[in-house]
C-alpha cells in the first residue's frame, strides 16, 4: 500500500508523518569508514529552505538530526544509520475542516480512497512535503560517499514558470552562486526575475512551478545497470517520488524528439587521452549506462496545489460540490525548496548504482 | 551488472540476445485462471512491425512466440509463464568491423568500459532493440489481464520530429485508426506528413525522433504504493527501460512549469453520481496515485543512432579519432514500432501495480 | 555485508547496537487499522527477561519501548512504525582486552576478517544478542496482528542440556504454565530439573544448551509460498537468525528418518466436518504449505560460548595463541531468553506469509 | 502465492511443470567470464538418478540440457542464462484417479485448498520433486563458478532409516566413491546395507528416509550477510525449497543442546600460520558467517509419501474418507537422488553469498 524503501545496494527507509513526532530515514548499506558527523548532515538540513520568508511557507523547522546507530568513533560501520527530525511546529487544527473537502492538486482524494479511515491525514500524513526533510538527510550521505570518490552533485533552479536560463550553466558558478539568493538560481539576474513572478503569484493568492535542473560531474563510466535498474530509469523512479514532479528528462530530452540523428548524437573524440563526446545530448546517459560525461537531469514541478483563491472540489463524505480556498501555511513555489532535494534523491541514487556496479566497495580504506 | 528483473507482484524477467538462439521472458506472478492462447500473444507481435517496408529496419523476423509453461487447460495456472520468440534474420558479419569503433549515440562505449571482453557485442547483443520484442510478449499478457478488469492501455504516436498532433485524440479514434497507417498515429493526415517526414530523414541517411502518447482507461483510483513506487515512478522506471527513450512526462508535464495553480489545478466535480476533474492537467495521477481520470503519459524517443551519415568517432582499442557511417539495416524512425512496446510496458507496470493494490486478485473467478 | 531487513509484506528492518544509543526496529507494511498501543509491545519486552537473577547475565535493562511513527488514534495507519529501546546498562571497558582476542564459540574472528577495522565491537555490536530485544518488539505487533485473525503462537523451553519434555504439551499448560518459572518449560517439575542443569553448569564456569519449542495454533490452511518461500522455509531463515541457533526441524524432525512411510505419513480422516489427520509427523506442513494442524517448529540453541574456563585461543592481531576465559556479564543458558525470541520471531514470518497469502487484508475492518 | 525466485546477486528463478514440455531456470547474475558449455551441466543430470532400477522411481527421463542465453564464444557473459530440460515420460493418466483424493503425506491438500481449480496437478505439477532436476542444472553452474575459486561442495548419504555413517568422512573418500554405489554413500559396506533396507521397505509397499550430509571446502572466512541472510539462514531457506525436507543442522546441531559450552566451543590454534579451530562443532559458521574450517550441514530427508500400502484419507471433493494405496511410479527412498540436489542448493546459496560479500567479482579475468 505504500512503497517505503528505495536502492538495492544503498537502502534507504524512510518513516514518520507530517504532524508525528518525527520525519525519520534509514540508510542501509552505507559503506564502512565513511567519516560522517551530525555536522555533515545538518548543513544540508540547514540550507534546505530559503531563509527569505516572504517566498516560502510560515512552517518554521528548526530540523535538528540525531543520530541513533552505524557510526563508531566518527565513521560508518556498514551498519544501518538510523536519523530523526523532530517535528516542531506543527498546526494540526489546520486541517480539521478539510478533512473531507478534498483539495483539488493534493493527493487527498486518491489517498481517502486507497487508504481508507485509518491515515493520517494531519498536513498531509505521509504524503506531506515534510518527507522530504528526510531525503535530504540521507541525500547528504549519500553526497558525503559520492563526494569521496570525487563524484559531484550540483542542483539549481532552472526556470520558474516562464522566467529561464536558457542554457547549462558553469559548474563553477552554480558551484558559488547558487545558494546566494532565495530562488537557488546560479543567475542572480534571473534569480530577481523569479522572485518577483513568485511574490506576484503569492498576492494574487496563486501559485507557481519550475524545472530543477542537476548536473553531476565526475562520474565514472559505465554507472546503471541495464536493463531495468539503467540509471536513467534508476534516477526517473526516485525523483517521481518528489512530491509535485511532473515529468523527468535526460540530456536534450523532449527537445531531442525534434532533432535529426546526425544533430542529436555525442559525436567522439580523443581529447587528453580521454574519450569524450563533442556535445553532450545524451546527457550522460547512454544505454542506461553514464558516459563519462556530465549527468544533465531536468526535473518539472508543477506549481503548488494549496492556493488562497477559490477553486470548485467536493465534499466527498456527503458528495456535494463546494467551493475551496487553502488557508493555512503554504508556498507559492516549491523550487527552490526541492532544489536540495533533487540533489540528494540524484545521489541517493547514484550511490547506489555506484556501490551495485562495484565502483565504491564496501568497506572504505582506512 | 545487469538488471533484468522488473515488478514485485507481476515480475517480468527478460533473457536472450539480439544473435543468440533465442528473446525470451519469464512472467512470475500472473493470476491464476486468466484465459491464455499463443494466439493472445500472437497478435501483439504480429503487431509491432509496420508492414510497410520502406519506414523500417530491413531485418525481418517472424517473431513466433512458444509458451513453455504456466499454462494448463488454456488458462493460466499462476506458476511462472516462459515464453521464447526465436531469432532468425541474423547478420553478425554486419557488426564485425565495428568491435572497436564505438558507434555515436549507441551504448556501445559505456557497455565496452562496463561489461569488458566477454559480452555478445553481435547487433548490440542485450542492449538491442530486439529485447523489446519479449516485452511486447509480456505486455500482451498484462494486458489480456487488465481487459478483465475493464482497464484499456493505447498508445499511439504523437508526434515525430515537428509534426505533432496538438490534443488528445478520442479515445474511440486511437482505438480504430492508429493501426491503419504505418506511423501508428491516430490521425491519417498527421501520419502522412509524419511518414514524409521518415521518408526524407532515411533518404538523407539520417533519423528523426518523435513522441509516444499513452492513455489508460478505467483504471480504478488509487493504483500506485507511494512514496517510492507510486505510479509515476513505476511508469518511469519501466519506460526508461526502452532504448532510445530521453524523457517521460504525466499530464501537462512540462508545461505544466508554466502554469499557475489556479490553472494547472483540476478541479472536482460530480458527474453522473461520480467524482471528475474538469480538466486533466495531473495526467490522472495525484499523490503517486491514479485519481480515477485517464492516465496519461508521454515518451520522449530520441531519432535512432545508426545513421548512415559519417560521424567523427573512436576506435577505442587503437584510441584513435576516426569517421563512421553505419552500414546494415536500421530504422530511420523507432517510435511507430515503439508504439506497442509503450503500450506493453505501461500494461506490465499496472498489471503489478494493481495486484500489489489488491485490486486484481491472485486467483481469478473461473 | 550486513542484511538487516527481512520479510517481503510485513517487512522488518533493525538497526542498532549492543552499547550504542539505542536499538530498534522499523516494521513496514503492518495493515492498518490494528489497534496498538506501547503496552502491547512493553508487555513483552518485560516477559523477555527471567527475573530471577541466578540464572541470567546481570546485564539489566528496563527495556521501554518507545512509538515515532505509524501509529495515529491509538491504530496503525499502514504506514512504517519506528520503535526504539533505549540501552541504559552498558559496561564498554569490560570489551576492550578482548579487542583482539577472539572469543571462542563467537564471531568475533570472522566478523573481524569480513568486517574490518571500522566495526563496533563493544560488547558484539551488532552481533550482540541484544539485537534480539528489537526483534521480541516486531515480534510483539505481529502477534497482536495474528491473535485478531485467531493464530497463536507460543514457544516453551522443551529441554535444557539432557532435560526434556518428552512430548508436545496441551497448549493450555503451555499458556497457562510457561511463564510461571524462569526456564520457561510449561512442566514445573522438569523446569526445576532443567534450574539444577544450569545453575550446576554456571557454578562451573561453564554453560548449557537446549531446544525451544514453538507451535501455532489456528493457522488457515495454505499459508507459505512454495517454492522458495515455503512456510518452512522461511521461518528456517528468519530463525537462523537468532544468536546460538545450530538446528531446525519441523514436526518428527531428524526423527522421521528413522520411519517408515507408513509411519510417517499423518492419515486423513474427517472430524467434526473439518479434514484432520490421525498423527502430526509433518509438523503442520506439506509442500511448504500449512496443513491446518498445529505448525511445530523445534529450534536447537547450542550453550552459550561465553564462559569462565579458560580456553585456547589466539591474538589475531599478534598471531599468537593464549587462553581466555570470559570475564563480564553473561548467561549460563540462552534458552529461557529465547523463549519469546522465537515466537516472536516465528509471529514475524508467518504475519508476512498470511499478508502475501491474501489471508490478512491491507487494511483491518473499521 | 508461489515464489519462484531465489538469491539476491545469483538470482535463481525456476519454472515449468512435472507434465508440462519442460522444466526450465533462469540464471541471472552469473559472473561473466565463466568457461561455460551443456557438457559443464550435463555431466551432473546424468549422474542424478542411481542408475539401479530397482531402488528408484520408474520414471526414466533423459534430461538433455539446452541453453538459450548468456553464453558468448563458450564463456558466460554476465546476461541471464536459461535452461531447459523437456519432459518425455509423462503418464498423466495415472494422477486422474487421485484428482479429488488427498495423498497423505503430499502437498494435495493444502496445494487444493491454496490454489483452488485453475493447478496442474499432473503429477505433482509444480511441487513435483521433477523441479530438482532444475536445481541441479543451475547447481551445476554454481559448481563450476565456485570450483574456480578453489570452494568444492561435496554431499552424501550420511544415513537412510536407522543405518548411518557414524562420522563425518575424509573428504577424498567422499570424491572418490559416493557415485560407486546406488545409495550415494561413501562406505560401500554400510552403502550395502543401506541398499538392503530400500529394497525391503520397497517389497513391503512402504518407504524409507535418511540424512544426507553436504561438505564444503575451502570456503574464505565471512561467507554469509548476518543479520538476516547470514549463511545458515540462506543454506537453511534454500534446502527446504527440497522437496521432503524436515530438517536441517549445522555441525553439532542438535546434538550441541546437549554438550556443555566448555566441550562444544572450538578453541582457536595456529597451524601452519592459520587460524583453526581444534574441533568443528560450529559446523564451519559462527554469527551467521563462515569461519574458514569446513562447513558442514546435514539435511534430514522423510521417507517419501507415496506408497503403495493402503492409507486412510478423504475425497476432499465429497468430503467422504476412503482409502488410498498409491499406484504408480515411485521411490522407495529420495535420499540418493537428494545427494545431488543439495550439492547443487548448497553451490548455489554459496556463490550468491559470496558474489555478495566481494568474493567473486562480477567480471572474471580472461
Amino acid at each position: 500500500m505504500w512503497s517505503n524503501s528505495i536502492g538495492k545496494a544503498f537502502v534507504v527507509t524512510c518513516f514518520g508523518e507530517s504532524h508525528g513526532p518525527v520525519v525519520g530515514v534509514t540508510i542501509d548499506g552505507c559503506p564502512a569508514g565513511l567519516p560522517l558527523s551530525t555536522d555533515d548532515i545538518q548543513r544540508y538540513l540547514d540550507l534546505r529552505i530559503p531563509q527569505e520568508k516572504e517566498v516560502v511557507s510560515a512552517r518554521r523547522e528548526p530540523d535538528i538530526v540525531e543520530i541513533f546507530s552505524g557510526i563508531f568513533q566518527n565513521h560508518t560501520t556498514g551498519a544501518p544509520i538510523t536519523l530523526h527530525i523532530r517535528n516542531k511546529d506543527v498546526k494540526s487544527a489546520d486541517y480539521e475542516p478539510m478533512k473531507d473537502i478534498v483539495r483539488p492538486g493534493h493527493a487527498d482524494y486518491p489517498a481517502k480512497v486507497k487508504f481508507g479511515g485509518f491515515s493520517d491525514y494531519r498536513g498531509g500524513g505521509r504524503l506531506s512535503g515534510r518527507m522530504t526533510a528526510a531525503f535530504v538527510a540521507a541525500g547528504a550521505i549519500a553526497q558525503k560517499l559520492l563526494s569521496t570518490f570525487g563524484v559531484d552533485v550540483l542542483a539549481y533552479t532552472s526556470s520558474i514558470a516562464s522566467v529561464a536560463m536558457h542554457r547549462v550553466p558553469e559548474l563553477d558558478i552554480v558551484r558559488k552562486m547558487t545558494l546566494e539568493n532565495s530562488m537557488r538560481c546560479p543567475d542572480p539576474v534571473i534569480a530577481e526575475k523569479m522572485r518577483q513572478v513568485v511574490l506576484r503569484a503569492k498576492s494574487e493568492g496563486d501559485s507557481v512551478g519550475g524545472v530543477v535542473e542537476c548536473i553531476t560531474q565526475n562520474l565514472p563510466v559505465g554507472v546503471g545497470e541495464p536493463i531495468f535498474d539503467s540509471i536513467d530509469s534508476e534516477l526517473a523512479k526516485i525523483l517521481f517520488g518528489i512530491p509535485a514532479v511532473k515529468g523527468v528528462e535526460f540530456g536534450a530530452g523532449f527537445q531531442s524528439t525534434r532533432l535529426r540523428g546526425s544533430e542529436n548524437n555525442d559525436q567522439y573524440v580523443i581529447n587528453d587521452g580521454k574519450i569524450m563526446t563533442l556535445t553532450n545530448n545524451s546527457g550522460g546517459v547512454l544505454g542506461g549506462m553514464s558516459t563519462g560525461m556530465p549527468l544533465l537531469v531536468r526535473v518539472a514541478f508543477k506549481p503548488p496545489s494549496s492556493i488562497a483563491k477559490e477553486q470548485k472540489t467536493v465534499n466527498v463524505s456527503e458528495m456535494e460540490e463546494t467551493e475551496l480556498g487553502v488557508k493555512g501555511r503554504h508556498d507559492p513555489c516549491v523550487v527552490p525548496k526541492a532544489v536540495p532535494v533533487v540533489q540528494g534523491m540524484v545521489a541517493i541514487s547514484l550511490a547506489d548504482l555506484m556501490i551495485r556496479g562495484g565502483m565504491i566497495p564496501r568497506i572504505l580504506k582506512s
